[in-house]
């Protein structure tokens, strides 16, 4: 592995895993049960992920249990009932017809926390965000390798944080990062959904950039 | 690319790019300039990362300029001048001979910075740092990017935020989230840098991982 040069055809091939990769929602997710070492080779792909003084400081719940699943479910409509109405009139109206989890729908359910260290942690001294940070990226190595195996995940994130730590018996320690949906899906869209559906525009990387100063 | 199935020679070679990924510091970066051609694609994969609600909240300052690396280099070796008393005998000696930035050694450093939307995000409202946390994806992409590219990439974090925002003359809402280095290297380790020296120890995904509930 080391000093290995990958060449063009293998950068276009990460090219074509990342402009695939889609959030997936519960009218997508087939109800094709997810074999075991798939979710495995996933968690590998998530501990490949830098982090903050190697700490690895992430931890993972898969659920597969359905009453587990509808707690969370349940969390989620409660919070998406206050959510829709900070949308006005024709977003409100377009927004109550997205589907915007796939809890019950998805087969593997993963839920996950950065659980900080006891002791100090090299780099982490004076941006204490670079521990979730870490595990951010875990997760991103986890959707990205997901995709490469056909799977597709949804991140959702209209949850309250202190309910799924309570339905979870989360320790008081460890911080609720994100509800993660996986299964085998009936198809990929194209584009984001919500891209699709112009809720947002695509930026183009211009409008981000600036060059040695803002 | 709808749709498009992934085999598994390919989930292999997203494995090994996963794997071979390094964090990079100065003294294995070559001094050969790096094309901005590159600089745009690593920029472009950050672009496709998935984010909350399509925000797209992220922003990059590309920095070349030698003077403004250089107050930057000065900030980092005042907050680092402090984070090493955190650590006690062995771990202070291990750490003194550490070289944990790459700020003048790497011909390219970029900024990233999180915009806060001024509107509602879809899928915000309850966890506000989903907006970070979308940031922090598009880093991940980049740094497997670069990776494919064989480009190494070093995320410095011992730094104070509002030091690089004043650097860099941010606006008051934007975030700082991460300082990058990148350019071409020498080598790339088989291993990160702090497991080979024990400075931590690989955690297997088993110490991190439970079934339904903690």
């Amino acid at each position: 592995m080391k000093n290995r040069q990958f060449n063009l055809t293998e950068q276009q091939l990460l090219e074509e895993i990342m402009l695939a990769r889609r959030d997936v929602r519960g009218n997508r997710f087939s109800s094709d049960p997810v074999d075991h070492s798939i979710v495995k080779k996933i968690l590998e792909a998530a501990s490949w992920a830098p982090s903050v003084g190697f700490s690895q400081p992430w931890e993972f719940v898969v659920i597969k249990d359905k009453h587990i699943k509808q707690k969370v479910v349940d969390s989620f409509n409660r919070v998406n009932a206050e959510a829709k109405n900070q949308f006005s009139n024709d977003k409100q109206a377009l927004y109550t017809k997205l589907k915007l989890e796939g809890i019950q729908e998805a087969p593997v359910n993963i839920a996950v926390f950065y659980r900080p260290s006891k002791l100090p942690v090299l780099g982490q001294s004076s941006m204490l965000e670079t521990g979730r940070y870490s595990v951010v990226c875990a997760i991103q190595n986890m959707w990205l390798f997901a995709r490469a195996m056909n799977i597709g995940m949804g991140w959702v994130s209209i949850l309250e944080p202190s309910e799924v730590k309570s339905i979870l018996n989360a320790p008081d320690d460890s911080e609720f990062i994100a509800y993660l949906c996986l299964g085998y899906v009936k198809e990929f869209l194209e584009k984001p959904e919500l891209e699709q559906l112009k809720w947002e525009k695509r930026k183009p990387i211009q409008s981000s950039l600036y060059f040695d100063s803002y």
